[in-house]
């Protein structure tokens, strides 16, 4: 899979001669070893040469030399993906926009900021709220994430339940063609429909249909007032039939989440309050700018899961405690893995009626493989994180049956097999389950049509 | 332009074999009279042959056929549309999806509904409503226009500037493509990353990539409480710059209507509660679901637009008033039309903080020509529609020299051609203002792409 020495010095070569000046390059192993891997535990995929790009112009004559040698190139951003659509699968090239990390411009009147791909997704958030303005998508690694990264895989997050997703915020891009062609589509707008929305169809796009080099995000009035309840209830699907029916009662909370049984114990001692009889916990949050009003929500709502048999709720009483409810639910991935040795954590979506089936057939799919499955996540858009726990690689046909399962129940719901972690390597043999072979092949044609050579990130998506 | 008599009898005679059962095909002059029109003014485009499909096997056969036999086919609504989108300018076939109009599923717990694309807009909302839900894009046309037409020209209206416009809510589509090929494309969840995002690519493509034979449309809660106020100002600059820092406020409206002094002389005597001196007025709406506390909103943003020299402001009291007021708002269009004879109305998009400036150019641009700009519509969001007067045919050389000028502003504030109804035939000869080449060529690639012939919606958008 990897390209020939030749090759690859004849990349080098065209590339250093285009920037006499010197560019980040990098061919030793040492340098090149971690973006071997991601977060998604594929496990390792060795480049052979890295170029952390400092400009547009960098970023443009990778990919054109790419496209004319055939050399494969992936770009990646914080490598913080669970999908592996930053694994360079057929080595090669290795473009990281990491360097890429300045803020443009942030402006208030036209409620917009700009970003390189650079730049981690919790300081766009960070510096709209400096400005009383937000920028909502908040993905688990949002920290650690970059907006690359997160326009390329259309990013959610818990908030999306009200506020929606990455693509719901980019207006703009400037985008690097495989081909090393320069376009800047979008707008600076509030509304705008010139043309075809490229921008769209780009977000989400997994890094098969070019690069962005510069993201304009729409911001919007940041909420004042924001109240985070801990719902607990006695089993979880007590909590999954209370959250379908809190959306139809006209409350609309900024979150949703989920724990089970499992989740829960997983991070057990680490103070969510809960009483010994819970066995799911409900994460509501809601917000806007009138204290009263969304204290009343609150308890609307809070009302509507005790008459599906909830525990006492407890309510943030201020953001000390409110923050430590979410750090709480941050820590469940790594827990949930320390729990059991090894997990693999699925991003499944059903439509919202099914999530209560869906994670009973989840849970007994993994009960006849002698598995455990437990599930979490932004149950409020049916999206759930479901991981398979397994003790070591001898367990790993027995969890490869389930996971196949999973997929096999989630489309027969009616659902889709990737809610915001995107298809890339992890789910591409899953993707015929949902998608027919015509649908696939005009996706696999328009692939072609921007990446005529299909050398950039390669083996994503489609074979 | 038109195609000749042999190859339309083909046409006529393939299809019919198609459905021995029979369709609704014409080809009578006096059936195919109406669809020679839309609202854009832009003049009569007889089609030669008319059939109202009534189901996607019909769709997808008279595309094939027009594929096959090189037979221009245009896509039609209820012909509302301002850019000409629905005008047979090569003659041709005109392709009526008006017949299919059944609400196929309204399903509460999923927060969705199913229509098909004769379905009025106004009536999506209407199903919603009794649920409790709420389908936000409120065209001014939604009592008549078609969501088939909303899917695709992505139409807006006021609400868009908090709830976003249609393609926002689209999720799914049954999508015939031009080779007659029928894809179910999206997702019936709250989330969804599978692929490309087609769905957003179709929205907006103005009847150049396919057509729509099913939609499916995401629902949000209904807010319980909504509150309207007319806020007067001694002049159009006052009002515009206003509305700039409403926004970065906090406050949060659904809606931010400018009219200017011209609007405001056109829809004098109709009961809108305006002192003498009032050179412009706004129409803030707010919305929520606690009373006190939508309105605690509406006095922040009254008071912010008495610091910028707002006048006495009136709250609807009652949903009559609150009707009412929107019922002048609706009335703008065609009473302005009534003030000078002829108009010409534009839709172009700035950056919020250049909608002063812009309005003040514009009407510059005019007063130069010896005509009047008047200018109202969505200005929280940007949107202007800016109409040029004129009394008769005489002056339409002059017209087209400031419509030219308005354009040229519009790129030159950072803003765009079209915002809600689509570069069509009224927009395409400006679009190279604001598109480069390269960016048109890749999207004129994209076109036959999906349509190989060129026959679907031909003259749209790309020449």
């Amino acid at each position: 899979m990897t390209v020939s020495k030749e090759r690859l010095e004849a990349f080098e070569a065209a590339l250093r001669a285009s920037f006499p000046e010197g560019l980040a390059l990098f061919t030793d192993a040492e340098t090149l070893a971690p973006y071997a891997r991601d977060e998604s535990d594929l496990g390792e995929f060795p480049a052979q040469l890295l170029v952390r790009a400092a400009n547009t112009a960098q970023v443009s004559r990778v990919l054109a030399l790419a496209t004319e040698l055939e050399v494969p190139v992936t770009p990646v951003g914080a490598r913080s993906g669970k999908s592996g659509g930053s694994l360079a699968v057929q080595g090669g090239v290795v473009l990281s926009l990491e360097a890429m990390n300045r803020i443009v411009e942030v402006n208030a009147d036209d409620l917009l900021m700009v970003v390189q791909p650079g730049v981690l997704t919790a300081q766009v958030d960070e510096a709209a709220a400096r400005l009383g303005l937000f920028y909502p998508p908040d993905p688990n690694s949002a920290g650690y994430c970059t907006m690359g990264g997160n326009v390329a895989e259309n990013a959610g997050g818990p908030r999306a339940l009200k506020y929606g997703v990455t693509r719901d915020y980019v207006i703009g891009l400037e985008w690097v063609l495989p081909t090393g062609e320069v376009l800047r589509v979008g707008r600076r707008t509030g509304k705008g429909v010139a043309g075809y929305d490229l921008v769209a169809l780009f977000v989400g796009s997994e890094g098969t249909l070019g690069v962005a080099t510069e993201i304009t995000v729409k911001l919007i009035p940041r909420p004042r007032v924001v109240k985070t309840a801990l719902i607990p209830f006695r089993n979880v699907a007590d909590a999954a039939r209370a959250l379908t029916s809190v959306l139809t009662s006209g409350v609309w909370p900024r979150t949703l989440e989920l724990l089970d049984e499992v989740a829960l114990q997983a991070v057990a001692g680490r103070g969510l309050p809960v009483p010994a009889e819970a066995g799911a916990v409900v994460i509501a949050e809601l917000d806007g700018n009138y204290e009263e009003g969304v204290l009343s929500e609150l308890a609307m709502l809070v009302d509507q899961c005790a008459s599906w048999g909830s525990l006492e709720a407890v309510v943030a009483q201020d953001e000390a405690q409110r923050e430590r409810l979410w750090a709480v639910r941050k820590e469940v991935s790594p827990a949930l893995r320390a729990l059991a040795g090894k997990k693999i954590s699925e991003d499944i979506v059903v439509p919202r009626s099914k999530v209560p089936e869906a994670i009973e057939r989840f849970k007994a799919a993994g009960a006849k493989a002698g598995l455990t499955v437990a599930t979490y996540g932004h149950a409020g858009d049916g999206n759930l994180h479901s991981n398979v726990l397994y003790a070591s690689k001898a367990d790993w046909p027995r969890v490869e049956v389930v996971l196949a399962e999973l997929m096999a129940i989630t489309v027969d719901l009616g659902g889709t097999i990737t809610g915001e972690h995107g298809v890339g390597l992890a789910k591409k043999r899953f993707l015929p389950l949902e998608q027919p072979l015509a649908l696939r092949e005009l996706q696999r044609r328009l692939k072609v049509f921007f990446d005529p050579s299909v050398t950039l990130n390669p083996g994503k998506i489609w074979d």
